[in-house]
C-alpha cells in the first residue's frame, strides 16, 4: 500500500488530497482545504500552509507528492501568491524527503480524463468515479488536489512505487 | 542597537544583507548570497534557501526583515521561481516572529537615492556610501538585499525599532 499526496496550492486556500495505491487499484483516503485569512499577513499565512502540510505528511506518511507546475498565468498578480504557497509546499515535501512530481495542468487533465483540455467539471466527475466517491469532492481546490494525486499515481510505475515504499518507509 | 535583515530572493541566488541601526546611524554587518544548483531539484533548492535564511536569523537575530514586493514581472516564467523563493523567505521570517516589511522596488530606490527610478549602479554606489564600505557589495543580489535592509530602516521609526528591540528580544 503506497500513500500519495496531491496539493493544489493557493494563499487563501490550499487544497490537499490523499489516496492509496495497491497494485493497479487506488482508493480515497482524505481531502480538504487549508484556509488562511488575509488579516494574518503573508508571512503567517504561508506559515500556516507549511505547518498544516507538514501535519498532513506526518499523519498520512505519503512517499510521493504531486503538485501542479506554474508556467503561465492569466492573472500575474494573483499568480505570485500562488507561487509563494507552492514554494512552501515544495519545501514541506523536501524537508520530509518525499519524492516530488510536478505536472503541467494539461498532463493532470490528460491523466484523469484522457483529454488534456477537459473542462473542470469533467475532471471532477472522473475523480469522483475513480475514487468511488458518492459526491464530487468539495471545494474545487481539494478536488484538484485529488486529481493531482491520481495523476501522480499514473506517472509512477508500480515497480517504482514498491521500491519507494520499501526503501524510504520500512 | 537594532539588527535589520534584507533579503533579495531568487532560486539560483538569494541575496542577504544585515545592518545594524543605533538611533540615526546605520552600520554594515554582513552580506552574501545563498546559491543553489539546478541539479538539486526545486524542492531541495527551496529547502537550502529556507535553511540558510533560518541560520542567518539565528546568528544575527534581526528584529525586522525587509523584502521586495513582486507585483509585476517582465518575464513571467522567471518570476515564478523568484516568488517561490520569496515564499520560503517569508516563511522563515514568520517562523522566527520577525516583523516583516514588504516594499515595491521603486520605494527601495527612493529610500536609497531619493529617486524611485534610479539606475541599479546608482543604488549600489549609495549603498556603499551609506554603509561606509570600500567597494560596492557583490554580487548584485547581495547589494540589493542591503538596499532593502536600509529601506527597511527608513520605514520604521526609531521609536518603533526601540519598542521592537526591547519587546521581542530582551
Amino acid at each position: 500500500m503506497t500513500t500519495i499526496l496531491g496539493i493544489d496550492p493557493g494563499l487563501a486556500g490550499t487544497g490537499y488530497g490523499v489516496i492509496q495505491a495497491k497494485g493497479s487499484k487506488i482508493s480515497y483516503v482524505t481531502h480538504g482545504t487549508i484556509s488562511t485569512q488575509p488579516t494574518l499577513g503573508s508571512g503567517k499565512r504561508l506559515q500556516k500552509i507549511h505547518f498544516e502540510i507538514c501535519e498532513i505528511i506526518r499523519q498520512y506518511a505519503p512517499v510521493v507528492a504531486g503538485i501542479e507546475n506554474l508556467y503561465f498565468a492569466k492573472n500575474i498578480t494573483s499568480a505570485f501568491p500562488v507561487a509563494q504557497a507552492r514554494g512552501v509546499a515544495l519545501l514541506a515535501f523536501a524537508q520530509s524527503n518525499i519524492d516530488i512530481r510536478e505536472f503541467p495542468p494539461q498532463e493532470i487533465k490528460q491523466a484523469i480524463t484522457g483529454n488534456g483540455r477537459a473542462e473542470k467539471h469533467q475532471v471532477q466527475e472522473l475523480v469522483r468515479f475513480l475514487l468511488s466517491l458518492d459526491e464530487i469532492p468539495r471545494p474545487d481546490h481539494a478536488a484538484d488536489a485529488l486529481a493531482t494525486a491520481i495523476c501522480c499515481y499514473h506517472s509512477v510505475s508500480a515497480e517504482t512505487l514498491i521500491h519507494m515504499a520499501t526503501g524510504k518507509r520500512p
